[in-house]
């Protein structure tokens, strides 16, 4: 059985402090209609893609950080994108800030399928960055001060005629995240990144971030014989710059499509989901060559104090 | 503290079968010789280094089997590579098939330093291939038939001023030992490989060869903050071309130095193990930043059956 379709990136750039969620919400309508008109199926959206990347700054008024938040989904400044998924039958990945009725902070991702409906739910597990605020950076980047570890592990989903899983932004560079997917029977991951180009702590590695993006893509792809569809938030987005580079890439670990711009941008790929056994079969035949009772550290208990 | 020195990977053209061990170690010693004269303290010899690569037919008499491993080391054939060591002042690694008193067979590696001690030893883990007779292949690949899996873990040792490990040809696709290493503190793995550019199960892919095996190797670097030095017996040996493509890996998983032939060939760089903690104290602050409660399926039992 043919298991092939059109699968797109849609890759945003900045959005702006004051810019509001309607406005993010018909760039991303636009951008689904051309995914759209090119024979997209699914159309994957970047993290956090309603509002600008937040962790940026430090805050401690909780009004004013629950407003990058929602706490619903759909919502009613979602709900033109939901609409127009379900009009076009096209199904999509998006990332956002969750705030749930218990008061937690996630860092989410959805997949909506070609009706509308939510079929697939992860929460960001890598968080990185810092909790307290460190004047000296140029920004921040309070990801474990604004969203809890997320509590969903790894899940996998029956979805486009596969089985889809999904990660976000940071958890893309570790191999883990991959190996998880992959073990689940990920065939195809989707995420969304938003990845500053000056990494303040080691600025020796800046001009690397576009290589180490499309390396740890790709080695995840190769490693697990999945396909991926890896999506920026890019360009000059309140003084700090985000990279693009949203790359399609193949259970080879080819890179099949990639962005051009820092802008708003559709890339697309055709997908073939039964390639994923090319691999999956030989080389990274799990039940024949893996060996889990020589990697007991891996998920041995980190040290403490 | 300064931690640099120069290291070289001692790529090697093919071995015939027929060639004997006398004349395996005449070509390192040469070798040898020329990464001394380039200021390397440690060499890296490939995979297998003392015979061709044997794997590659099915044997059932035992006699002929045994005649491709080594019961000590080292040997009386193997002694010049250790003297011309010791003299010189410089480091090796090894790799070769060794039968033990017990009976057992393993494809193994060392490190000697530069005195000519045996500091450390690995036998390969991640066997690839298979047990039986396959005769549609136009070659064989019968590692998990004539070596048993390593017994040893991944240990890492300290040596040449830090902590150094070891991995085999296959082990390198496997993001788990980049892993295990990396969390044994590894700064510098060393390794070599016998890798055919025909993969008789899936030779669609058969074009991605360099590929991949840059791709395995630059992952594993990044992603743990480590160096390497990834060395190939290269070449048309018996009717196999295997691929070169040795190379020596930064821990920003940038390629500093590749082989550019298929033959005998010294690759050199200066390894800094110092710059390992622009990595490890930031993107991949181990204790910072996994979360191994979430890595359970990776060391679960596979399944059986």
């Amino acid at each position: 059985m043919s298991r092939k379709f059109v699968v797109a990136g849609a890759q945003m750039g900045p959005i702006q402090r004051g810019d509001s969620r309607a406005s993010a919400v018909a760039r991303m309508c636009a951008l689904m209609r051309d995914a759209h008109a090119r024979g997209a199926e699914l159309v994957v959206f970047p993290e956090l893609a309603l509002t600008t990347f937040f962790p940026r700054w430090f805050m401690t008024d909780r009004a004013e950080i629950d407003g990058w938040f929602e706490t619903a989904m759909p919502n009613a400044e979602v709900q033109p994108l939901f609409d127009l998924a379900r009009d076009l039958g096209i199904g999509f990945h998006l990332g956002y800030g969750e705030l749930t009725a218990e008061g937690r902070y996630f860092n989410t991702a959805i997949l909506v399928d070609r009706t509308g409906a939510i079929v697939g739910k992860y929460r960001k597990i890598h968080l990185p960055g810092h909790r307290e605020d460190e004047p000296w950076r140029p920004f921040q980047h309070l990801e474990k001060r604004y969203f809890e570890k997320g509590d969903l592990g790894f899940p996998v989903f029956d979805a486009f005629g596969g089985k889809l899983g999904m990660c976000i932004c940071n958890d893309r560079r570790w191999p883990e995240t991959w190996r998880m997917l992959g073990l689940g029977g990920a065939e195809l991951v989707v995420l969304g990144y938003n990845t500053p180009l000056h990494y303040p702590p080691a600025p020796e590695h800046d001009h690397l971030q576009y290589f180490h993006n499309e390396l740890s893509i790709q080695a995840g792809c190769y490693q697990n014989g999945v396909w991926a569809v890896a999506v920026a938030k890019a360009g000059m987005e309140e003084g700090s710059e985000l990279i693009g580079g949203s790359v399609i890439v193949a259970p080879t670990g080819e890179i099949l499509a990639r962005a051009a711009t820092s802008g708003d941008e559709i890339i697309t790929a055709e997908v073939d989901l039964n390639r994923c056994s090319e691999t999956r079969a030989n080389v990274f035949n799990f039940a024949l060559h893996r060996e889990p009772q020589d990697y007991a550290a891996i998920t041995a208990p980190k040290p403490t104090g």
